[in-house]
């Protein structure tokens, strides 16, 4: 029932130091719905992170992270571009067309990445009534496929957006392994590259459950508030979620949990790359690889490992690391995979 | 920072077997969003008390379980019909009408109660296209003024709504207070007496997160694991709600917590009843004291036990225990209220 | 197949003058959605009536006036006051919810009309996130039940709104009525008593579709162009709407017609007075007459002439006078009321 | 002020048969919102094209009939996938989006039509909760590019839609022209070459306003009412739409105007093909030319003939005729072009 595998990291479990942290939060009442010292806490150390004029919201999940950012940026006649391959296009049934009214402008990307010229075809229309107002860029940092954004392409993309008056969103459902992998911190290639509003998120990195939406100008977060509680994102005891990002940060856990799932995605690469039948369909720069094989031996491999099918139509799969990943997971699996070819 | 309260019964924190629960099933991978074996547990736990021919989805808030239900059993051109104080009209932040697009009726109620005759003036323009539709009746079982719907009085309801057509829900953030109080079974006062869609809460009795909607009916519930991951209420890492669930029933836990929290109310109605200046103002059925008392006592009162006001007008205020609430809680609080009369 | 009634002033036809001008301006081509010179008259029209420094917006129909109003207005967490009676609470089919996302808070009305004292018990929880966000208040001129607000009347709610941060909308789908019964100008009872937003209708009073959304504040206007569009309320063979408001502001077309209208309903009200078994209701002050008889005889008189039934628990009807009714129509009705009875 | 031009076939005006049948209906009251024998005639004569069991339902324009017809079919959480240069796509405002929910998802088109190979990377993820349902194809006819799709190209869309539970909506604004074009009854390419639900567009081809939204399985329907009114299309006095569409088939004006339209589109074609300088983009099949010109001489030619630039990028214009275009417009156009090259 709980064997190890490679379907995604957030088939991990927690990491001890959050659960622990959790424990020990529960002691008393506090008053709900962020209220708490604990989320003044929480919010104070993601000051420190991005600087003091910043917004922080917390959310349950991803999803919710992701719209709660693009309803703060949008009124229902704008547009939302995006790679075609992002997780608010392709994984969340829709939710951000029905939360926020927008269209959505999925752009071809390559390897997960979008480029300034093919977003700027869609960069017409402005002040034209019939046609839905480019409101946001949403990039995703680190992408679906496993790459990463230089500071360079960010900045490439964010003054395009506010050349055009638009917002830029960043989805960091993997922003710890995009940090550990670029060695940067977190504020170089979100805030710093010109970033307008970021989804932060823990669960994928040893968290239980939480996100968080920060704001890199006050001004756009004013109904914020109001937003979360009618998009069902506020919770009740949140200092439960306060408590998970506060221990995420103390001695930079995150790193710890993020560098080790870039390392174990490196190293299952390698390894791969050594067995005929695998070819990796690119480079992986942080959690993720992503490789074709024979299509007959997936459902085998699957049995012993559990991972998904990414691309049916050239039989390409997604392999996840994660946190809790081992040295002898990737051993096993290679192991496995050989066996089968 | 963690005195106790009579705020409300999600300032409190989460039951020590809770926890023990979340942490038991933190152990190696399992696949996400509730195809994992301890969420087929949680579900089966469900059937073993509502019947094997439910529909279950489990949701991380109430406001959450509330909108999913009421997403599932109507289109946008539907009407709601709610008690006035209702949550889902006063506590929610539009957020029924933002994702179901439907108008809610709020019907004038009594001690937190909604009455035939009452709804019967909202039942008409079936088929006039000029109409909202009536499509559902929505009520709270303990209501928000801690009152308590019988058995006879619920099928009422549910019949009058089943003779037009339409569905009942049952808003059950404190059901466990409520079959608690009752000393029945869940399954008499919902299922039995013609609910067709139940939240069912966690949070406010003991857990850190976590509610249950439960379909009577598997036709209506067709669409929901679809509505339910649009409405971003679609949990990655399931256990952990699953695991908290599992450990709720067992032992009743939730009947210990519940019986406890009412009757630490009881207690305290009981306590508060000797005090001159204090005006109950109605009687106490699960685990909310609702009082009239000095509107300038109050916030001397809340700086040493913190509560809400309930109706500033009249200076009523609300009290709510919770399955960790002291007899001594409640000693000192009726000294500390005494002493400021 | 063509005789007259008294069910609405919608089942009128198109004045002829307003037939003429449509025919008038169908030569050659002209921009669409707005961009003619048909539309530029129109709109000036508009600006003598009310002032230079405000936005016009044309709409097929009032349902579409309203909901552009209260979309411009709002954003989705708001909630939006209104009489128990109001067309947007009860005749639009939930529009406003669906398309604005914001709750509406129907207020008991007395004859229509709604008052500060009742107003004033929803205006509260300013800032709370979990109490939709009072936004507007929403008020009919002429009512639903064809009684009128004087102008102190509609600053004491404008007066109201202001002063907590809040717009006030006027339904004005028989503003003409309004007008002609006042004997004011448009603007004494509109922007000159604070209304903010105003739905100015044509269709009820001898056009054949049209009515116009008024901005008294260009700012409210930003985005309306852009609502308009996305609401699908914008022509595009706009001239056809223009051209029958500039006839419907020719001599004064719209006083003729509404004063006409007002003059047969007092007529119709003083003569069933003097019958035996008709309770009138309330005092007629526009274009209908609402009164209780024998519910028997209603369906034999609907067969002469057709209206509608108001209120079926209390065999209260509803009789609209238009633009066409003629007194021999008042007479014949009477003598076939009387018959009946 | 009244000049012909290409802009659009909706810049045209009425043609004097429908304005006549609009003068003809407006004699005493009629029952509003389509219950009235004017309307009954309307619908039966679309029973005669379509067949007895159809739903028809009129609207105020195309954006209302696409998005009427798209709310019927779907649930929010599905998508509909359409041509990258679709109406709905392209010039709505995302009222598609806004309105119904859902995912739109542009398939890249080749002369505005798309096929089957581009349309089934789409179909996937049928059951999976985190994708958006593929609910819907829509396909238009006319294309927004002047082409037009053979009854073997609709049926192979409508079979690849059939086979997957899907629906196909066919987006008629031009559906005259096409049926002129192709020599086919509209059934014959629509409900026979298995469309599911037609927006049969009347404003492009000479009536004032007016589209109807045409069902071919009633079944689909049986919402459809309480979404017209709640989305804001239905008519108060409805006969005047009613009466177009009578006047519309009546000895076949919509054929007469529509050839009419399709063969000065044709001359057009013809005329510029022997200009120099002039590059034609794609076949001439209905009434748009598309064409490639220098840059420069554009703003010029729209002083003496509005029409629209089509994609600024590469200088390509369209130049749209309409019923009430002359052979006069197009030599006296071409004309102008020579002397500006």
């Amino acid at each position: 029932m709980t064997k190890r595998g490679f379907a995604s990291d957030n088939n991990a479990g927690v990491h001890p130091a959050i659960l622990d942290a959790i424990a020990k939060v529960n002691e008393g009442h506090m008053v709900g719905y962020g209220g708490d010292p604990v989320t003044r806490q929480a919010v104070d150390r993601f000051k420190q992170e991005f600087g003091d004029d910043i917004e922080v919201f917390f959310t349950f999940n991803g999803t919710g992270a992701n719209v709660l950012s693009l309803s703060s940026l949008t009124q229902s006649f704008n547009s939302i571009i995006c790679a075609d391959t992002a997780h608010i296009q392709v994984d969340e049934c829709g939710a951000p067309e029905k939360l926020t009214g927008c269209k959505l402008i999925p752009v071809p990307s390559r390897q997960g990445k979008i480029y300034r010229e093919d977003i700027k075809t869609h960069l017409h229309g402005f002040g034209f009534e019939h046609h839905a107002q480019p409101g946001v860029i949403s990039i995703s940092q680190v992408t679906e496929l496993g790459t990463l954004y230089s500071v360079e392409e960010i900045k490439v993309i964010t003054d395009l957006a506010h050349e055009h008056g638009m917002f830029v969103h960043m989805d960091g459902a993997r922003i710890a392994n995009a940090a550990a992998a670029l060695n940067l911190p977190f504020r170089a290639f979100t805030r710093d590259a010109g970033i307008d509003v970021l989804s932060f998120g823990g669960t994928k990195n040893g968290m239980m459950m939480g996100e968080a939406v920060i704001f890199f100008n006050a001004e756009q977060a004013r109904m914020t508030k109001y937003i979360r509680k009618q998009s069902m994102q506020l919770f009740s005891k949140m200092r439960f979620i306060s408590a998970q990002f506060l221990a995420y940060f103390e001695g930079e856990l995150w790193k710890q949990n993020a560098d080790h799932a870039n390392k174990m995605a490196l190293l299952l690469e390698q390894e791969v790359a050594k067995v005929n039948g695998v070819a990796l369909t690119q480079k992986t720069q942080a959690n993720g690889v992503f490789a074709i094989i024979p299509a007959n031996i997936i459902p085998k491999l699957q049995e012993q490992y559990f991972f998904y099918m990414w691309d049916e139509s050239r039989s390409e799969v997604r392999w996840m690391t994660s946190f809790d990943t081992t040295e002898n997971d990737i051993y096993g699996f290679v192991n496995a995979l050989k066996a089968l070819l």
